[in-house]
């Protein structure tokens, strides 16, 4: 039995992992395109703040690390077709060489490409120019020799998403001035605007420059460095910056499996079932490349790091025999934005009503732990409830760092995994003490308000 | 309608303003015994280490607070019976007048009192001889008194629960001579003695001594203060101190309820149904006098404040016609010990054993987040869970102050209460940033490990 898995992140290796570990008589190869598998790429922000040195520590595991574990690599080589009858990988090594590795079972982990947003400009620069991105090992060895070689004092960030708002920190860590441009009302998205403020406030009052409602036109190269024109609330404006990174999302990296003729859906991502199949005989897939299997939404795209090893291991385990199934994102995420920390789980207002759910979204400022204890410090809370069935939809929590507001979020996770109600969460039995918490957690007191706002306001008792 | 409350701390004042909330025509009279109602009892030994300051920030909310949610505090007045058939509650003041107070609903609770667990002595000695315990503000303005009087070198603490550890911090912190005396073969006896020892090292590691396998026999008062008695592996011990804090548990206070015909249960605590109701007419009961149901243990009894504000306010709310359940606790609770966290929920290996169910227990260290980011420390987590159906039985972590170890066990306490399988924790859309998780949680690497070690030893795939 030999299992091959294309991609040296994070659904590759899991599934390569996963196959192993269930068992170790199946023979895994992993082709890698690159030289650097298993790397953590969330964790490249924290190599330009200068907190990860050297960048060898990014490995979730080493090179020796994952060849203990009995799978086999294949760096620099590039799958350039898949023989779907054949059951063939045809693949280029660095040199040109093109090869043949026969497989039983094949998962496709070629995750995601850089999303130029429409920018025109974006494909005729290169680092060499000052143009950045940052989705590799080989991204961010570029953009460290240029800080090195250019030194620029200047940065303009296209994007205010989670990478966008790490890298403007890692930036303003080298004395970089920052300026950072997001095409909606607010940064970060993922949050109602009105928590998305105080990630805002947070950048501002660390000297990061923030432009919203700007929409980037085009980046173009002159004498100075690099020209940024865009639209300010239809009004034009031209920016200007020694070294740009354009960070404005991503698209599937789908082409070698569009080729073997699976099929696209949402995002243009491939479509598999729930248990990591492509429909194409022996062929699985997951990550950043494939569809998101949602518990609120059903099928949408929403590539993120936890699904892809959530996949990956799915895929793995499938692959040898076994009956495992993707169980659904939620859409869990977290950021630290110097000292705050902003994190959701579910649907927020706007998502949910275009969903179609009947949502309402109450916000409650509640401590982390008992006031009178020296530094207790207010998290802001938003709910996402349906108004029809009292069901909980989502929650977005803001709060400072040593807050606990990342494994907070997770308790409205499992909520949302269990199907929870709003008015559930104060059945939940969490834990309190003065200097952590409050006998009603703030996870619970934010829930009590949205229920105060909605069901209470009906009740006739 | 006249809605009476007896218990000025958690399940009284819980009550009270929930039907104030969800009814504001509802009358509403508070019977409190002292003259604090709605202080914060957990927070007592933070006081005595000098991080709370006044006393009287230890309030969750003012005499004014509460009265302005429109209830009545009837303070100094002790609720001495209750005729059923007539509705009405007898008190007395302060001053020994004793009335009656007319009720349409009444709900009781009275709490618990200090144990003695069969010491010999404890009865006979006061806050004048030295001798302690910390149940009430009154015991908090003894104990302070004797601090200021008698400014002692030394002190034993009988009892190494909760209390036990904070007090001897907070004892530790004041610079006074800590011996804290437990019964059990390590200290903490909610969590496994395999965690329980890293609590100890962390006592012994601040200068705090402690003697486990120690059983008191009595304490008496000498010339030279305390002589403390106790059989250390069935050989005498005697012991010192210029003062002894007895913290060796609670017995419900029943008294009033058992004289108006309730019954009582497991733990000699009054029996309640789920709504709170303890049979008599118009009578309900809450908080730390009363049975518990659990989750898994079915009734049983387990006094958390967290448990009597879930109970109180499911009182509150069936007193004024509403229908409203406990869910159940699934015993969680949290503590900080110095620099340590401690946190378990469900069942450790030996409440599940006894329970009998065919629990497995593993072990686990974890990273509270990606090693590469500054900062990131172990936690150890201990899985228990059912090995005839998968099922989480329960969760015990202890991590540094900063790793978030508080907010993880409720993500655990979240899955017990939908009932999920060990398994399901892997599916879990937890949050992960690098400075704050890893893509697997160390919650779901612990869960992993324990299904590494039992069903997947098992399959054939």
């Amino acid at each position: 039995m030999h299992l091959v898995a294309i991609g040296g992140s994070d659904a590759g290796i899991s599934a390569a992992l996963r196959a192993r570990e269930l068992d170790p008589a199946t023979d895994v190869t992993v082709v890698v395109a690159d030289e650097y598998p298993n790397f953590s790429i969330c964790g490249i922000p924290y190599y330009f703040s200068g907190d990860v040195r050297p960048w060898q520590s990014l490995a979730h595991r080493t090179h020796a690390d994952l060849e203990a574990t009995g799978m086999s690599l294949r760096l620099n080589t590039l799958a350039t077709g898949i023989d779907v009858a054949g059951q063939r990988l045809n693949v280029r090594a660095a040199d040109g060489t093109e090869s043949v590795i026969g497989y039983d079972e094949l998962i496709v982990g070629t995750g995601a490409l850089p999303s130029h947003a429409g920018i025109t400009g974006l494909d005729q620069l290169t680092p060499a120019d000052g143009l950045h991105v940052i989705h590799s090992m080989g991204d961010t060895f570029a953009l460290d020799r240029d800080l090195e070689a250019r030194d620029p004092r200047t940065a303009i960030i296209i994007g205010a998403g989670y990478v966008g708002l790490e890298m403007a920190e890692g930036f303003s860590a080298r004395g970089i001035d920052v300026t950072v441009l997001q095409r909606g009302p607010e940064v970060l998205s993922t949050l109602d605007p009105e928590l998305g403020s105080s990630v805002h406030e947070e950048l501002t009052s660390h000297g990061v420059h923030v432009r919203t409602r700007t929409v980037v036109r085009s980046v173009e190269k002159d004498t100075d460095g690099l020209l940024v024109r865009a639209d300010h609330d239809g009004q034009p404006v031209n920016l200007r910056a020694d070294i740009v990174l354009a960070v404005v999302g991503v698209r599937p990296n789908t082409q070698l499996l569009e080729s073997a003729g699976a099929t696209l859906g949402a995002g243009r991502a491939v479509v598999v079932d729930e248990q990591m199949r492509t429909g194409l005989p022996h062929v699985y897939a997951a990550g950043d490349g494939v569809v998101t299997h949602h518990r609120l939404l059903g099928v949408t795209y929403l590539p993120l790091g936890t699904t892809a090893h959530k996949q990956g291991r799915v895929a793995g385990e499938n692959a040898i025999g076994g009956d495992a199934r993707f169980a659904g994102s939620v859409g869990t995420q977290v950021v630290k934005v110097f000292d705050l920390v902003a994190a959701r789980t579910g649907l927020h207002d706007h998502e949910a009503h275009a969903a179609g759910f009947q949502s309402v979204t109450t916000q409650t400022t509640a401590d982390d732990h008992k006031r009178y204890y020296p530094g207790a410090q207010p998290i802001s809370i938003r709910i996402t409830g349906d108004a029809d069935n009292g069901r909980l939809l989502g929650a977005q929590l803001v709060g400072r760092l040593g807050t606990e507001t990342a494994k907070r979020v997770d308790t409205y996770a499992t909520a949302l995994f269990a199907g929870l109600t709003v008015q559930q969460i104060s059945d939940l039995d969490l834990s309190y003490t003065p200097p952590l918490g409050s006998p009603w957690d703030a996870v619970q007191a934010a829930t009590q308000a949205w229920t105060r706002a909605t069901i209470e306001t009906e009740i006739t008792v």
